[in-house]
């Protein structure tokens, strides 16, 4: 019997350790096709290109081809390989990760890693999304082999159109993890602060900076299970109509 | 008495033709600031700058004070306006706009008109985006003039936090106008394709090509709304979380 074939991208960039470690992890049960950006991009959030070409490149790694570097974003990867490199292949499940750092919360919405997904689901795809929840010195071991366990019962209980599922994995050795919760997506928001600076020419320029504020901890959230140590597991979908306020709204006597 | 506040920006550039047309409309009622992108910013996504600093230059239209410009995304622009030039002085209300083309079903997943404005319920300040569903010649005098008549219904009724007014207006005389309606977001989807050329030096480059396939033509979807030739108003939310799925998702023996 033939492999289930599984499309891998990130936004960390192809040269990442989080990508290579879940393409390795995946070979055993699947057909791997790696697509992803040739450079660093996080924060894009569902950016595609438009206004300039993108050019595709053979990656290696030690003489060995691991896969197809794009010079986009997340996003533009999937369109590329749906569209274009696996367009007589269709893969039968996307999986973007495993980023470095979480993406829970309203940090969803700014997500490379996400978007990538959320792309995938457009074309009826099932998509998974996986996080590893540190920016400190990671081990994608344990999120690697989570990644592969949750694709294949992915492929045999389907998920509906337009979803997909949102993993993020707390920074903890396999002991310490306390289990796995469905969750919803948190309201933390980001406090941002803008750091003022002098270049040498006396123009004042900006750096972002900010710490995430925990608006509510309920402990069906993403960003709270995970704090918790445990792997968190949010469906996502790309309608964003605010169903709840429809009806209000109808009562408005909008200006005509 | 004074004036309500309102923010003002888009993804089309400070010197589109769009913003300047809104900003004009809204100074007989609003006290108006502009902090837009200081270039041309579609599809950009809800993306964020954060590895290189932002910088913010005063822009002026026939020598006079119009708006700052920055050269980031609209969602910096957003965030660096409330946490810094307008830090002392918040908005009652922000706007983005006036686009330069519709944004109508998964369109909206690549806004950046729309990214500015939900930037915004973030920190639970009202939101409106507006476009033009047309990528002709522009008139933007009618979509101005519901901008303004809208934002002051968004401040006297108010709308709950998390939320924001996606408007999109059909590019035809006042008269042809239909009426508005309250709509969802359409599931209409892009059928990408890619260009595929060779270079000067035989290499092969893509470019992004497509069009919009309707998937479902409900009359109660932005995207159908505005080619019938009523004003649509979705109203739009960040919590993403799929919640018909999370019973079921729950019943799942997931990987531990």
């Amino acid at each position: 019997m033939s492999k289930p074939k599984v499309l891998v991208c990130n936004d960390d960039g192809i040269n990442a350790p989080g990508i290579q470690a879940l393409a390795t992890a995946l070979k055993k049960h699947f057909e791997v096709t790696v697509v992803a950006p040739d450079k660093q991009m996080s924060a894009v959030g569902h950016a595609i290109t438009i206004h300039s070409p993108l050019r595709v490149s053979e990656y290696k790694i030690d003489g060995e081809f691991f896969g197809y570097a794009v010079n986009g974003t997340p996003a533009d990867c999937v369109k590329l390989a749906l569209r274009s490199i696996m367009k007589e292949n269709q893969p039968d499940l996307i999986i973007s990760g495993i980023n470095h750092g979480g993406n829970t919360s309203t940090s969803i919405i700014y997500s490379g890693t996400v978007s990538a997904a959320t792309e995938a689901t457009f074309l009826g795809i099932p998509a998974i999304a996986i996080s590893l929840a540190t920016y400190g010195v990671p081990d994608f071991s344990l999120a690697a082999d989570y990644a592969v366990r949750l694709g294949l019962m992915v492929l045999e209980k389907g998920i509906p159109g337009g979803l997909l599922l949102n993993v993020n994995i707390p920074p903890v050795p396999k002991e310490e993890i306390k289990g796995v919760k469905v969750t919803r997506m948190g309201n933390s928001i980001w406090d941002d602060d803008f750091d003022h600076r002098k270049d040498p020419h006396d123009n004042t320029y900006y750096w972002l900076t900010g710490k995430l504020i925990i608006v509510d901890d309920a402990d069906d959230q993403d960003e709270i299970a995970v704090s918790q140590n445990f792997i968190s597991i949010t469906p996502i979908q790309f309608d964003l109509t605010a169903y709840k306020f429809l009806d209000e709204l109808q009562k408005w006597e909008l200006p005509q």
